[in-house]
């Protein structure tokens, strides 16, 4: 340190650092000088620009589904917590560790009601497992340590840290050690038992896996778990993260749509929980149930977030006996594909074309639903997914696992109109080299809106309530919105100029984008 | 109406109309398709698409400015109130009229804690002057007109009333009558005659004016007030709106550095204020006061948010016998200027060419200082600023303004790093055939933070430091980048050039942007 005696700042990064948070997604301002000009005193903090929070908090997001340990943000005030707190919402619902940092003005100014003075501590409880304000620069180390530990602990949350100016600009004690994070629970025997019983009992039974399970581990012990009791086993709609392709094993997620759920789910007359709550519709439709547990199917819990659901659900298989060989995914790839550009054309492609241990970022909405299923033997990979439902995640989830592994290729399956939310993070792909590949389906419409504007029986729309769904006049231009932000990109048309794009983009390093003229589905 | 039994959704709408409400800046989601499709069904409500919620709340907020009355809102839950935060921060800032309509789940989804479910109240607690949930399809109607009431009750605020679908989607009773806002009260004599012996008191005495007191009427009868006791006037650094120009009476603003702000009030022993807070600090700053009031200067108000202001300075005026005839700007005009371009000339090209009745909103920032000084002798015109310093209100104000006002010209003076946080609105823009004139400061830096870097004591700024500070590497390019939604644009890189650019695009209906290439202030 430059400074004998480190200043709040100075001595919150170096406790950051020492806790294991490497990078920090920042979209900082006045209240915030002091943490910035501090980052060049503290070796060991990278610090990544974003343009606009939204891509802060979901790049924060994306890098710890990956790096699995949390990023800090740097947020301005109430009004920069508010611009992130849409992705803030979506990493609550993945249970991601993140550090989200947030400056205020300093104590002694609070009451002068400034312009920008607002209620961070209320609008940060609603996406926060913890909050705290710091109040004098000697308690911020440790309340840094905390910070992370409260972040890490099972099943990892939103650690907020509000942080006033001049508890960072004042002299503060020396950095904090690491707090080790709170362990998750050992499901305990009894609860092992009792879920055998109930996947083995009379009737179909279903076997729910959220949250952390979705890895190969956790996947592995269903899969057995599924061969030794004849469970079936769903994933949740909407996982934080899911290992899956090539010599991996096979876990169907549920639906989006409801209907379709509930096929899935059939007449199960037992369902068991890991990690993951009772299926339930994402939205309530007239005349339609809200909850997906079929009427009369016992409901129980093997682990719940608190608790290590992977080591549960191996815990349960060895219980049953179950067989160690379970079927695993055949390599096979897709043929690549001709003629016209849909959007199952582009899912062939991709299927053809995936790398070895790709990530991929999926906000691809309706435009999306061949993907999965061209993917299946291709080379192991990730898929992130749209955990909460904000719109918005695409862009800023790519550049965050991007840092997190810079050796393994990102593609990013991205909506148009979900794109437009948080489109600045290009900017920051650009400045960082992220190696994120991008593939704007650009059907100019809100197509799944089309889609629930009929499903909640509201279908005799008129001009207006078409117009609200509608993304031409005018027609964005991806290529143009992508080089304007430094971004490489191109457009293609035709399932061939697709592959020949995403060979090229695929090959290069850095980000690119490929806007994909795709009809909407069912159009 | 279609349905001879309006539903809740056609009720509401219908109310809205009734109480004035024209205008809905929409951003829907599933949990708002009856809203959607009851647009259709109501004749007289706009809907107005916004790729993005800030877009929406802006332009709500701009369009309440220039109107006089509020339009609504339509967002999607809470990430979409997450997304409209921070111009919703800016509009409670400006006293904004608007109601502010979220959707939510069905009533009884929410206890299935779906993806999207949060607490909507709590984030909205912290930018409304009152919240309300529609519990019952029968009481959104007096729901409705009762918002309308509180966004209009002295000052304006933001209205929120949380609409969950289930309560749209159901059968209704009918529109209610609009409801009449509490009037604002009438300041009582006593406290005229306070204020009258304040400003005649011995010493130095200022005049302080916000909130509502900058049209022409409250800015004669200040300046009035002024020829009577020596007083110095002071308009509030960020104004919702002020009236300037040839012809009109000026009072100058208190300047956003305290420093200077400080030289500007003196050495006042005596300061009165009027629907304005005592003068601060916008941030604090090490060894700096946060109060601008000086030492020993007594404080005392003429009228708060809840009365009328204008008829308390007039009323104030007329007690003090002041004269009727007041000094008002002289027209004038700045030489189009030549050679660089830097801040400087886009000014003096802006006083050059302000056409008559323009509507200028402003967040130029470091950009902007010489704008007002240039602009002094143009034609009269509207003054809008960033209220509550959530960056990012330009691009939207600019939208809503001229939705308000169609046969206005909107000029939009945007600081390039604050652009990026709404741009999205260029493409709503297009879409509406706004008469805006965008002209973008590129100077490839947030500008003021390194400004703020050093005012903050935080000057040996490392490489780090910057790089948070600086725009470069890759380069925005807004030409690109408003194209791609759509919207006509031009580089200019010398004063010539730019003076060119703004004539044609003044002359051309419809959205422009113009990219100013300047070097930083000071660079």
């Amino acid at each position: 340190m430059s400074n004998p005696t480190p200043n709040g700042a100075q001595s919150l990064i170096r406790t950051l650092v020492d806790s294991g948070v490497e990078v920090c997604f920042a979209n900082p301002g006045t209240s915030e000088m002091h943490f910035v000009a501090a980052l060049d005193d503290v070796p060991g903090m990278r610090a990544v620009l974003g343009l606009f929070e939204g891509v802060a908090t979901g790049a924060a997001d994306g890098y710890a589904r990956i790096a699995g340990k949390p990023a800090c943000t740097l947020l301005h005030l109430g009004p920069g917590l508010g611009n992130g707190l849409a992705n803030l919402h979506n990493a609550r619902r993945a249970h991601t560790p993140m550090v989200n940092i947030v400056g205020d003005h300093a104590t002694y100014h609070k009451r002068y009601d400034a312009p920008l003075e607002s209620d961070i501590d209320a609008v940060a409880g609603t996406v926060s497992s913890w909050v705290h304000r710091s109040m004098t620069p000697d308690a911020v180390p440790t309340d840094g340590a905390r910070a992370v530990a409260e972040a890490m602990r099972a099943p990892g949350g939103v650690a907020t840290l509000i942080l006033p100016a001049d508890v960072c600009w004042l002299d503060s004690t020396p950095p904090a050690e690491p707090i080790t994070p709170q362990p998750a629970a050992i499901v305990p025997d009894e609860v092992i038992v009792a879920a055998a019983r109930a996947l083995q009992s009379d009737g179909d039974s279903v076997l729910f896996l959220g949250g952390r399970t979705l890895d190969e581990r956790g996947q592995r012990a269903a899969v057995r778990i599924a061969a030794a009791t004849g469970a079936k086993v769903f994933g949740e709609v909407f996982p934080r993260i899911q290992r899956r392709g090539a010599g991996l094993p096979v876990v169907e997620r549920l639906t989006y749509l409801a209907e379709f759920a509930q096929m899935q789910i059939g007449d199960a007359t037992s369902m068991v929980l890991v990690d993951a709550p009772a299926p339930a519709s994402f939205f309530a439709y007239p005349g339609k149930p809200s909850s997906l547990v079929p009427e009369g199917c016992a409901v129980s819990t093997l682990a719940t977030g608190t608790d290590d659901p992977v080591a549960a659900l191996e815990a349960l298989a060895d219980a049953l006996g179950a067989p160690e060989d379970v079927a695993l995914a055949e390599a096979s790839r897709t043929e690549p594909p001709t003629g016209e550009l849909t959007v199952e054309t582009v899912a062939a492609s991709l299927g053809a074309l995936m790398p070895e241990n790709a990530i991929i970022v999926d906000e691809a909405q309706t435009s999306g639903i061949f993907n999965q299923g061209a993917t299946g033997g291709a080379p192991a990979h990730d898929w992130l997914t749209l955990t909460g439902g904000a719109i918005g995640i695409g862009v800023p989830l790519s550049l965050g696992a991007a840092i997190a592994a810079p050796d393994r290729p990102v593609i990013n399956l991205q909506a148009d109109g979900s794109a437009m939310y948080t489109l600045q993070g290009w900017w920051s792909q650009a400045r960082e080299g992220a190696n994120v590949t991008t593939v704007i389906y650009n059907n100019s419409s809100y197509a799944i809106l089309r889609m629930e504007l009929a499903r909640v029986g509201a279908e005799e729309a008129g001009p207006k309530a078409l117009s609200m769904l509608d993304l031409h006049g005018p027609d964005l231009d991806f290529v143009d919105l992508a080089q304007g932000m430094g971004v490489t990109a191109e457009r293609a048309e035709t399932a061939e100029q697709f592959t020949e794009a995403l060979e090229r983009a695929l090959a290069h390093d850095g980000p690119n984008v490929i806007e994909a003229i795709v009809p909407p589905l069912g159009m």
